[in-house]
């Protein structure tokens, strides 16, 4: 999509927030909103601050991932009001804001200081964002009814939001490449990381979230954190779970390389994928997400049963027992926007077979969502059902082996369309 | 130094803060002293967390840097007991944590809870740490004058430290190299970041500070936050400001690479490089860092008349009228430790003609400094002397050419020892 056409989008998706905001507004009967930016919180007892990205709001109306101190002033019937925090400082540089369409629907005005600007004649205010940066403007703070009605406009996403998930993608895209080629190479975790920031042109502190890089028995923990320095003697597996930001916007994207040699993780990894693609096939206006929930947990089951891990107990089983659950332990996906969970998944508890599932709504066009089934082998999952009544039924043996290769994880992220769905994740080459 | 002699020193290290924080324990009434690792705090609104390093004190017994929701126990006279947040989790990995000998020294817990032990038998406690960890620990929290004596403890380094810092240096000096090599390559400010990152070993998040990089005008923004992904058209100048943490303790180093064909910027930095080591060979025992602060100034003076950049106007009026002070805005230096601008440095409010001097006291052995002088050519800085009543003194040609180059600074590491000192930074061939 070329620049012009997306900045075009940016303008309608100003209006679509005005309308969405004023009619949540005028439900709570507030007259105006002051959104706060926020501002990196500094690390305790020391003079240096975390890395900052934005407040959710903030980054839905401007996409400004980065920018302290500023304030954004909504109000029915009226334009926005951007206050850009940009001081005259030789300490810091200012984030670049090149003229853009936006700027046509939104006032903008640069300050030199990091209060709110005066609301006067405002009305009655709300004001949202963090505690520490709000403590001190007067209206009423997070109000809570009003907060779930604003996290509500953001889960039907407009065209511009898809176009800027569709770059994201794009960007995110050529970095697992990138890792796949380092990781069969014989690089590092480090290593990879490195050539994922390379190819994606995005530093460690600018990512939506930590990226997961996992090689070997590395890959069986969810959120693996640390990157070795060293390559692996053997390289089994790599798991890279990885996301960029554009124009605010994340994608957040998982695939799993089997190492040179490794035909039965590689065969797993196969049909991980096609049950992968099948899940992401489910994906429609009107389904129920903890459907497809559910379904993965079927499939894991088959998959269990094909692979040699399991034998003589029928998939249902499989699931009914929690076995699956020890293989698959996380949910099958959530929300993607301006945040990497994006918020609104659930206004309910989630079902007692899902636990941490982050998303239990039934699907309408223009809800973005990750599918992510994941199958691992986690010792201390595994342990209990090992070491259980269905023990028997298990091939130690092979677990021993895969165990090695910690796990696998696939994930896509895919926009409900009004017939059905796009893989933003497959289009763009993933 | 092997590892083993290494090993030894931090032996020795605990055992010295153990006889220095009784002391102060006593003579503030406790009977013990909680410290708090501190944990991640989340983005406000988000489910994401920030990047966690961990809290002086914490770090400066243990060194284990990003181990959160962990506690350790001080008490007169006992063995210190650390509280390891080590939980089984299939969704995060545990801290390494070799065996060492200082674990002989420290009785070491692993706990699966992130609440404080219980100190049901541990008399009169003190409790330190950020209030979000520590708000539900019984005893005094944060209490400001035993804090003061604790930071006291940091001041003067035991040999351990002096070693940790030493390797820190080495480091950091491989990544300068490494930085140094890809500028003059013609890479971009992304990509010496990368190659710095390469070359240490070291994550940007895991890094004490944000590295500084910038490349030409970009030089003359005291902390430059951003990083350019395209390389410059002309490559002018370098300044690189980075270093890593081993074992907890920080390096901070800054040098500055003329570009090719830039004989006058060159000419500059190689003075100030000469001005740099004369303030380096000023650190000794019972030597007024203010008046090395001030030293700078009459040496920045003594260069800008040397360049060309003013004229008429000689060395003392140049400090005494404030231009100085528009070239090399910031203070000197500042302690070095386990935070890269180390506690205790200020007992007093700093002198007028240095309101950014982070350090203000008399010299004395065991303490470690940095010395970084630095000379910049910043708009909003020198405008109001070039066209002030003095404007006439200067070359606005040689000023505007040189502005594209942005500015110096070069940092060294100084460890004031018991008849001089030793440049850390130096030693390791940076």
């Amino acid at each position: 999509m070329p620049d012009t056409e997306l900045l075009a989008l940016q303008t309608d998706h100003i209006q679509t927030l005005q309308q969405r905001y004023q009619k949540a507004l005028l439900a709570h009967g507030y007259d105006g909103l002051l959104i706060s930016s926020g501002a990196a919180p500094m690390r305790y007892g020391d003079d240096q601050s975390y890395p900052f990205q934005g407040y959710g709001p903030f980054l839905h109306w401007t996409g400004l991932a980065g920018q302290e101190h500023s304030w954004l002033l909504i109000r029915p019937g009226r334009t926005p009001v951007l206050w850009l925090y940009q001081p005259v400082d030789f300490w810091h540089a200012n984030l670049d804001l090149p003229e853009e369409p936006w700027q046509q629907a939104v006032e903008v005005r640069f300050i030199q200081h990091r209060e709110a600007p005066s609301m006067e004649r405002a009305g009655k205010l709300a004001v949202i964002g963090d505690p520490a940066t709000v403590a001190q403007v007067p209206g009423d703070h997070n109000p809570g009814r009003l907060l779930v009605d604003l996290e509500e406009t953001r889960v039907h996403k407009t065209p511009y939001e898809i176009a800027c998930l569709v770059r994201a993608n794009e960007i995110a895209v050529c970095g697992h490449r990138a890792a796949r080629d380092t990781f069969l190479g014989g690089g590092s975790e480090f290593e990879i990381s490195l050539a994922y920031q390379r190819a994606t042109g995005q530093r460690e502190a600018e990512a939506p979230y930590q990226s997961i890089i996992g090689v070997n028995e590395h890959a069986g923990t969810l959120h693996y954190q640390f990157y070795d320095i060293d390559g692996p003697a053997r390289a089994r597996s790599l798991l890279i779970d990885a996301g960029v930001r554009f124009r605010g916007y994340c994608s957040d994207i998982t695939r799993t390389t089997p190492g040179a040699g490794e035909g039965r993780f590689a065969a797993l990894v196969q049909g991980l994928e096609q049950l992968q693609r099948r899940l992401c096939g489910m994906v429609a206006p009107g389904v129920d997400y903890v459907a497809i929930h559910r379904k993965t947990h079927d499939g894991i089951a088959a998959l269990l049963s094909a692979a040699g891990v399991v034998s003589g107990l029928d998939d249902e089983a499989l699931v009914e027992q929690g076995v699956t659950r020890a293989f698959f332990p996380h949910g099958i996906g959530h929300y993607l926007g301006v945040q990497v969970h994006d918020v609104a998944g659930k206004r309910e508890p989630s079902p007692a077979d899902a636990p941490f599932l982050r998303l239990t709504r039934t699907l309408e066009p223009g809800m973005v969502v990750t599918i992510e089934p994941g199958l691992y082998f986690i010792p201390s999952l595994l342990a209990p059902i090992l070491d259980g009544p269905l023990g028997g039924h298990f091939n130690h043996a092979v677990i021993d082996d895969l165990r090695g290769c910690g796990g696998i994880r696939i994930e896509d992220n895919v926009v409900v369309t009004d017939d059905g769905a796009r893989n933003l994740t497959r289009e763009a080459g993933g």
